[in-house]
């Protein structure tokens, strides 16, 4: 599945997505980030915020069919369903179809969700650019599509959408679930994570010419800084994760890199375990950095620091009872997501919560992504 | 100093140098590999092939005054010394200015030595196309600049230009000499080395949601593999040395990398250490291939395996004589090259070996590489 957001082939889903809500007899709330809200009136006419479901039908420019999709067909085939059986909740429930939660054709992720939670400035969400084609922008794409909206992308009650709730059910992108025999995963909050970009300055030098003792080897240290940090995060059940290394474009087979790049993700449930895997991480950078030759340098830059999200007890304990109920408690478990989701957004504005179902082997941003029709 | 090989600054200084021999009364020979032979000849009027010192004038793209250069000019100024007090050798006497040692533009280094060697196919040397435009070719900028001569590339005592012997003045490029306070290096014969590619394959996976018990981590495992055969190498007083390292081009901060590829440089002046430490290391890897979590697996391939190479006995002793002579004998050690030269070539068909001189804290292949008048 290739659907980055705001493309053509996105525009047709938001179609698609449109007709089918107003088939249902939802009404339709589109606001200035695109973000599509179908909302389906309960039987007490109440003015109420409508309880949520959300997730995202963008994705990865080589995604799976259900990362964000599953969300949305869940939530559309919850309504589905209440039709059929003639069935209407008391306030008003809907969907939310959230623009650009993937963050690949414009580089943020959860970007409108951020907005609508005021923690993205929208004019700054406007102006992203497409990382193929830098004349094109969000918003440039949002009116092109006619999805530039006229309500506030906002939680604000009378210009922007405000929710009760937010509910959002998504593959586990992980292998947990699958690897426990549990078939529902009750997510409390979201990990607390870091980005660190390390820089080893060393020095570079023939490889045959110089002997061990007189190198500063960039590489030699960056390399003991990733063993280190794997170990660090080990002890304190976190995670630790290099995913880019860099050496400079004139590097050789014979000649020791000048300097060696790397990026270090750190995670936990707590940031009071994020913080001290950094601190004993850098304590070990020191240390590894004279261990050497004749030592390298370091320097380091935090990229990004999110912290740890805890989501709201009522409506985890919701999710909880509808499990027990579906499943049974020996099918389900307490979980925290690693990944970031809009549902990370909605909670710092409406109680919210998440679903993760398996995916086969923990796959996902990958064509093989796949969640059994027994799980979803 | 950037004098790439055949390009017009190197036809100019082939220029000057052919002008300075000639002044000095040698004859010059141009063979079609565009080597420069200068023939002093000596009292004695015999056939025999002449002494050669020979060393190169190209240079790296952002390379030093002193690599190659210094021993062509040191050379010149042996024959401008005796011209100048009026002193004749028995026998003929000579320089060689070898074409394109560097491979640096021309990917083949000590090129054209090792053509006269017979260790590299004349035909395959022409072949070799400039790195930046593949229109042009090693032969076809020999006859733009007229250096395609007529004599054979080759020791060939009727159709090429044969050796009596090869001296090389050189600076070391590396730091042994300077931190033991020797101001002459007496090499008795060059390391023997390897190149390894080694590709560790893993998984890429989501670094928030995968346990360090369910990945494949291609990332550790490289790291863990640098950081053992530097180890290993240290256990012999070998070299080990990575210099590139590279992951998949869409790698991101969150994505463990499905694989990394790293190279590994191996030497000692002894091939058995070399193959020890080989064995090693492999076996090594395939440890630490099932150490984390899921595993990985690894391939390799030698890209290139150069075994050491031990000088003429005689030769060496002679220049020991001379730096006992000239500096005493706690001013000069015996050494093995760590880098390659042409000298490498020559010797296997004529009594070679090589003088290092001390260079400023190692560096080579650099603006700042520097040896002091005193010690050249």
């Amino acid at each position: 599945m290739a659907r980055l957001t705001l493309t053509d082939d996105d525009a047709k889903v938001r179609k698609w997505f449109a007709d089918e809500v107003q088939k249902l007899g939802c009404s339709l709330s589109v606001d200035q980030m695109g973000n599509m809200f179908a909302r389906q009136s309960g039987s007490m006419k109440s003015s109420a915020p409508m309880i949520a479901m959300g997730s995202h039908l963008d994705t990865q420019p080589r995604g799976g069919r259900y990362d964000g999709i599953l969300g949305v067909m869940a939530a559309l085939e919850v309504l589905r369903t209440m039709k059929e059986n003639n069935f209407k909740t008391s306030y008003d429930v809907g969907i939310v179809n959230w623009t650009n939660e993937e963050g690949a054709r414009f580089p943020k992720s959860m970007c409108s969700s951020g907005v609508w939670a005021g923690a993205i400035p929208i004019q700054m969400a406007w102006d992203l650019r497409d990382i193929h084609d830098s004349t094109v922008t969000l918003r440039s794409e949002l009116e092109r599509h006619g999805y530039l909206g006229e309500i506030a992308c906002s939680n604000d009650a009378t210009t922007g959408f405000p929710l009760g709730a937010h509910f959002e059910l998504h593959i586990e992108q992980g292998p947990i679930l699958q690897e426990t025999g549990r078939s529902i995963g009750i997510v409390q909050g979201a990990q607390g994570y870091r980005w660190l970009t390390i820089t080893v300055q060393g020095k570079d030098a023939h490889t045959g010419t110089t002997p061990l003792s007189a190198r500063h080897d960039a590489m030699l240290a960056a390399s003991k800084m990733i063993v280190a940090s794997n170990a660090i995060a080990k002890q304190h059940d976190a995670l630790a994760s290099t995913g880019i290394i860099r050496v400079p474009s004139n590097a050789s087979t014979n000649t020791l890199p000048s300097d060696v790049t790397f990026t270090l993700d750190i995670r936990h449930p707590r940031d009071s375990t994020v913080q001290a895997v950094q601190e004993e991480c850098l304590k070990a950078f020191a240390t590894i950095s004279s261990e050497d030759g004749k030592g390298v340098s370091f320097n380091w830059t935090m990229d990004t620091d999110s912290p740890a999200v805890k989501f709201d007890q009522g409506c985890v304990e919701s999710i909880k009872a509808a499990a027990d109920h579906l499943v049974g408690p020996e099918k389900s478990m307490y979980m925290t997501s690693g990944a970031g989701h809009d549902t990370v957004y909605t909670s710092k504005h409406c109680p919210s919560a998440m679903i993760f179902v398996p995916c086969r082997d923990g796959v996902s941003h990958h064509p093989t992504e796949y969640c059994t029709p027994e799980d979803w």
